[in-house]
């Protein structure tokens, strides 16, 4: 039986699937915790890390990939084999792809530096002062968790580092390099957190070009795994590794995401939401990033999200409990919430507890909780916080369609699509529009696996992958009653998101409460 | 011994005190609930009243009257009485002084009209609308709660009613006059309540003028206590009845605010600003009225107030509770937020979640709580609505300094100010000024009785009162090390008050949420 394997790097683990090629039945799934973690206040020697430092340790990555290809294929015919990966989280290597962390193990900026490394923002806001075409579809505006910062900050910080420096690569596609011997580049990474263009890549930091390499599109095989990795995973087959994707893109195929007209939102603890149109358009303003061909071959992808969502609910039923047990404080929360009318009795919160992505892109803003009385009910708190997410999601998905993007399908994923269905309904009720949430288990490394099996020619394109190995039934939310009552309250919500002072002042209190708190 | 009787009737109850008149001793005091409380839903005999109604049944004032002078006064020798009242809380009568609503039991507009009853407010509205000289001591907007509308109200809704009422009179007027045979009305409601200037009463209600009285400033005697009243309750001595007092002006002579430039807030569940100086000048804008020998003779007093007061920090901790038993419940709160720093880590609240006195004078309005985030603890809540109850009362105090008016004192009372030490501290702290809070049981009962004794001619006047009566000593709370932190988050709470599109937000929500608080 031939199989695929698809693996899944997170910010504290990875995971994976075995694959059936043929039927597309999971035969396995397993999971690795990183050994180090995230590295935020020191390195493994002791050495003490600035503020706002976030690293990880590659050889972390070597181990869990060791692990989980082992237990999931050894002596399997493995066809395939796909990954992705958190970004941006690059690294610098040798010419050979040794982490310089391996000979410099007491200097910090040796080290991945993972998505929330957020110490490189001063470097994104000198090149976004700088300005660029580059930027021209990314709202003029590089985040300080993407590449071009991070390759700035080592350059300004550790030039005799940067010297050493051969290559600085995302590590998904150095983990791709390790596992097939070829250092062959995603161009995902490369459009949406290194800003490569057609042309080629910006010229934002000097002596960064000769540290990069060629991008790949999605579904592009690298090469088979090597013979030492076979022997260390007992890995048979063909075993073609496919070029590294993004981890809030790889779920498209997996939940059946592959034409123009499709809104995409993840729902995890932040919310990844992704706009799929069918040809190379202008960035919606206010969106994030968008890039054509490098999600899915032949359609352009616009990106956004909530910095912090099903965060926020667990921020307030961990604050306020009603029961010790997690689940059922969560069940008897929805519950108590299900029986507050729409709108909350006139409660009506901003979701930027995590600061804004859209309209805004401030991670400095904080959030908000409007039209406060002594009436006001922890069961009216907890909806109002529900349905501020909703208004958060529906503000991007109308953003995108405000800037000229045909939306005609809307898909939910992710633990908050699966485990909450009140959210979803009132994402339904708040949006009104029919909701989709695909039944499907580790959708993620299904992705990753589906990755795999286009590139080693297991199925034609990612239409067939999405057919065979994604989701085959989906949960259908359609918009009820309290429909209805949400546009006056939605339109308060925008009317608050574009105050220009209250926005000044929330950034100002954020500042003044010296608090800082990042996706996780 | 000669002695003194001081009476406090509120919204549910009244109470009293007796006092050695020589020594200022307090010898006894009594409280008595009201029989039929607050009517809102139904009278008496069974009639459903409309929504926004708040009535209260005549006859329940002299029951408590009756109760407490007997219990305090029998056979003691009392020199004078002096009460204070809800305001503005009228009723219609005949000319005799018998209520209509001995006549008419069926009629809710027969009825007290407690000073929350809300129904008249259109009238106050369409008297605003055509404005007039009287209301500019009132920032040219008279609220529903007062006397004018009420008169309006009733001439509207029940004419024939309004024809038989020979008399439209407060209800502590209406008090003075029962138990002295003399209708001797308060210039202090006849001001605040009335509009009643120096030349005479505001001609706003057609046919009201001549069911009023001519005021009398405060501390006149009205009459000596009738032989009918002296054989109820066994009281001696010429027992003196001084004209009737406001509720909320009453506790200055007790608490020792006798003098211009002196700041005066009583926090109970509202709170209740008074500022002192001397001579008549104009209302400061965002102020709600003012007057002048009204209060004390000789002093311009102007009048302001917080909706919600201990009422929010109230509902912050039953809807949060730490504790099941109430006062541990508050201790527990209060050593949380206590050890939160200054500014409650950028958590900002607006204290409007009973409406907004100043400067917006909507009860329409709803509060709000800013710069969440997903740091935001239970404890840097209660700091933060506590804050924001204080950042509410300095914001008054600066409207009057803004106003012109010089403050060089400030006297915080009532249950707030004696019983939430950390509240006082920091409304120290944030205004940056040293805060006396007088120790005296019963402030407001004794604040009557001294209006007693200046009747009775037992002292020369509200300041010999004031020194034999009242508070005899002070806990000063000064200004600590975090008054520093406050300035920068002062100015968020003053921008984000004066935010034309977050107010008009917060007054949408307000209205969309169908709900409404009021004072209580």
């Amino acid at each position: 039986m031939r199989c695929l394997i698809g693996l899944d790097f997170g910010s504290l683990s990875a995971r994976g699937v075995l694959l059936d090629a043929e039927t597309g039945a999971e035969l396995a799934h397993a999971f690795h915790p990183y050994a180090h973690g995230i590295l935020t206040s020191v390195l493994p020697d002791g050495t003490p890390l600035p503020a706002g430092f976030a690293l990880q340790v590659a050889a972390d990555y070597l181990a869990a990939a060791e692990d989980l290809l082992a237990r999931l294929g050894r002596g399997r015919d493995v066809a395939g084999i796909g990954l992705d990966f958190t970004a941006s989280s690059p690294l610098p290597a040798r010419a050979d792809g040794t982490p310089l962390s391996a000979s410099h193990p007491g200097e910090p900026h040796a080290y991945v530096k993972l998505w929330k490394h957020a110490a490189a923002q001063p470097w994104a806001e000198e090149i976004n002062a700088r300005g660029g075409a580059f930027l021209y579809g990314f709202g003029g505006k590089l985040s300080g968790e993407w590449l071009l910062p991070k390759a700035a900050e080592i350059a300004a910080c550790a030039p005799t580092l940067w010297a050493e420096a051969d290559r600085f690569i995302e590590a998904g596609d150095w983990l791709v390099w390790q596992l097939s011997g070829i250092e062959a580049r995603s161009l995902d990474f490369a459009a949406y957190k290194a800003q490569h263009l057609p042309a080629g890549y910006p010229d934002a930091v000097p002596g960064l070009a000769p540290r990069l390499g060629p991008p790949h599109p999605p579904g592009t095989p690298a090469a088979p795994l090597t013979d030492a990795w076979r022997q260390r995973t007992g890995i048979t087959g063909a075993a073609v590794v496919a070029v590294a994707v993004i981890d809030s893109h790889v779920v498209l195929p997996a939940v059946g995401a592959i034409g123009p007209g499709t809104f995409v939102g993840a729902l995890g603890t932040s919310a990844a939401c992704l706009v799929l149109a069918d040809g190379p358009r202008p960035l919606p303003p206010g969106l994030e990033g968008a890039a054509m061909g490098a999600v899915l071959p032949g359609l352009w992808c616009a990106e956004a999200g909530q910095a912090a969502f099903g965060d926020m609910l667990a921020w307030f039923v961990h604050a306020f409990p009603l029961a010790p047990d997690p689940a059922e404080n969560y069940a008897r929360h929805a519950a108590a919430a299900s029986a507050v009318p729409p709108g909350s009795g006139g409660l009506l919160a901003l979701d930027w507890f995590g600061g804004n992505r859209v309209p805004h892109g401030d991670p400095g803003l904080s959030g908000l909780l409007a039209g406060l009385t002594l009436a006001a009910t922890p069961a009216a708190i907890y909806r109002a916080l529900t349905e501020s997410l909703a208004y958060g999601t529906r503000s991007i998905l109308d953003t995108a369609v405000e800037g000229g993007v045909l939306v005609d399908r809307v898909i939910l994923t992710s633990g908050g699509a699966s485990a909450n269905p009140f959210l979803v309904q009132t994402i339904a009720d708040i949006m009104d529009r029919e909701i989709e949430v695909p039944r499907i288990e580790n959708a993620t490394c299904v992705g990753a696996a589906i990755h795999g099996a286009v590139a080693a020619g297991v199925v034609r394109d990612f239409a067939e992958g999405a057919a065979r190995f994604g989701a085959r039934e989906s949960r259908t939310f359609t918009p009820g009653p309290a429909a209805a009552a949400y546009p006056a309250f939605y339109a308060e919500y925008r009317r608050l998101a574009a105050d220009p002072d209250l926005v000044a002042a929330l950034r100002t209190l954020r500042r003044l409460g010296g608090r800082s708190t990042g996706r996780s």
